[in-house]
This record gives C-alpha cells, sequence and structure tokens, in this order.
C-alpha cells in the first residue's frame, strides 16, 4: 500500500504528485497545450476525465475537456497562479490533491496602454491517478472560486 | 478489483453509491446531523475529510466540516435538492462521483407573510472511501457554483 506516510514509495508518490500538480498549473500559464496533455490521463481513461472550471457547468471526456484547456490558453494574454495550501492524500491508486490557486491575470480596459491586473482565488480538487507506468496522471480537475466578501461558514459554532 | 463494469461486486458497490449519495442529500434537506455524520468518513480518516462548500474556503478535518453541515442546516428553511447527471467512478477503494445539484431554497424577503423562492445550479464532486466494513463514506466533497449567465468554455473550439 502506497499510502502510509514514512514508507518510501509514499515519499517518491508524493514528490511526483507535487511535481505534476505544479506542471499542471505551468501549462495554464504558458499555454501549453502538450504539457497539458501530458498532465492528463491518457486514452485509456479518456471516458472518465472531468472537469469543472470556475461558474461552469462540469465537461467530462479527455476531448472535450482538452479542448476546453485550448480555449482558456488561447482568450489570456497574461496569468500567473501563486498554489498555496497544497493538501495531498494518496489512497493506493487514488491520489486526491486540494490547494488554493491564487491567481493573477490581466484585465481587460478601454486603454490598451494602461496595464491593469486583479486577483482572485479558487478552491481546487485534484484527483490523480496512478498509471501502469508509475506515473500519476490527473483525472479531475474542480475550481470552485472563493468570494472574497462571502459569509465564512463559521466552524467554530459561534453566532456571527 | 472493484471497478469494472458488469462484475457482481461492481453493480453492488454502484447501487451503494448512488444510495449513500442521494442520503447525503437527503442529510442538508432534513438538517439531519446524525445521517450527515454516518454519510461521512469515520474518526480514522477525520483529518482526511474536505468540504467545499459554494464560495467558500475549503474545510479540512472532520469536527470542522461536520460544524459547517450544522451551521448550513441552521441556517436554511427550506431547502431542496434536485440531482441530476449523476457519474460514478469506482477505482478500488475510493469512488469519484459527479453530479449537479438543482436547489430549490426560500429567499429571505421583507415580507415573511410572502414566500420566495429561487433556484440554483451548483457542480459537485464527491469523494468516496470503501471503509473496511465495506461501505462507501464521503471523504471530500466540493460545491461549485454554476453562473447562469456565464460565458461558458466553448469545447467545440469555434470562435465566439
Amino acid at each position: 500500500m502506497s499510502g502510509v506516510p514514512g514508507q518510501p514509495s509514499y515519499e517518491a508518490d508524493l514528490s511526483i504528485l507535487q511535481k505534476t500538480n505544479e506542471l499542471f498549473y505551468k501549462a495554464i500559464e504558458n499555454g501549453d497545450m502538450d504539457l497539458m496533455e501530458e498532465v492528463w490521463v491518457g486514452t485509456a481513461d479518456a471516458v472518465g476525465a472531468t472537469c469543472i472550471h470556475p461558474g461552469q457547468p462540469a465537461i467530462h471526456g479527455l476531448n472535450k475537456v482538452l479542448r476546453s484547456w485550448a480555449v482558456v490558453c488561447a482568450r489570456i494574454n497574461y496569468m500567473q497562479y501563486f498554489i498555496t495550501d497544497v493538501n495531498v492524500r494518496i489512497l493506493d491508486q487514488v491520489a486526491i490533491v486540494t490547494c488554493v490557486e491564487n491567481v493573477l491575470s490581466d484585465l481587460p480596459g478601454e486603454d490598451p496602454e494602461v496595464a491593469a491586473f486583479g486577483g482572485s482565488h479558487y478552491e481546487a480538487v485534484n484527483i490523480y491517478r496512478k498509471t501502469e507506468a508509475a506515473r500519476w496522471r490527473l483525472l479531475t480537475h474542480s475550481s470552485s472560486i472563493v468570494f472574497p466578501a462571502s459569509d465564512p461558514v463559521d466552524t467554530d459554532g459561534r453566532p456571527g
């Protein structure tokens, strides 16, 4: 079993997963669709691939998922990801990676000479599957916007 | 391996997963925190429990997750879930369930005599883990709002 912290295979998997998760965001930042294809599962898992872009309906199937990323990459001029709060949970051949996507991107303005940037936050759930080649590849990605002015659910149980 | 469609164990797991997923939403609708606790993982998996409410930062840890549901249930008067597009993917001891949460709830109005209702849609990713007792319990829940007026990512690759 690979999911036990402290075991060599666990440490190796953890390292590969962290790296693969970084490559996923690097692919978006650079609009690198070859890298994007490498990160996602292959044709054997094509049917099971799912992607939920912020505020959007889910996209199912590898081809549609990759095409949606091609559209996203074509639309953005500048986008930078600062990934924080990375949490990796390995359950045998499946890994659940949660992280916060802190995104800095350019905003479309009226004057193209004046650069404007906006920041936003998203909660991501990235589910990776271990392939036969002992690699981890992305099977499901969900990115949910965090509203800055939202009234947080009070987990302390106190009113207000 | 339990993830092969057509095998008896797969069909049994699928049936239990669909039922458990229904119970999760029943627990919210009825504000039934006993049922909510039954649906989520037990104390052995407490650290790994994660919940992302729409528009909110992620909540990690079973106690905090359950407390957040207690707050949600205490706040709502009327909430009804119509779950559609249920998609179950079993990968050995882990199952990924995606579904659309179509939610009808009452809206706070100025006149308490006049009932007002609002509908909204969310994309959910529910990750279940098979326990030693051959039950499936919720480990991660993410609910991402779908904006009705959103500009969908065009997966046909055509402009516009």
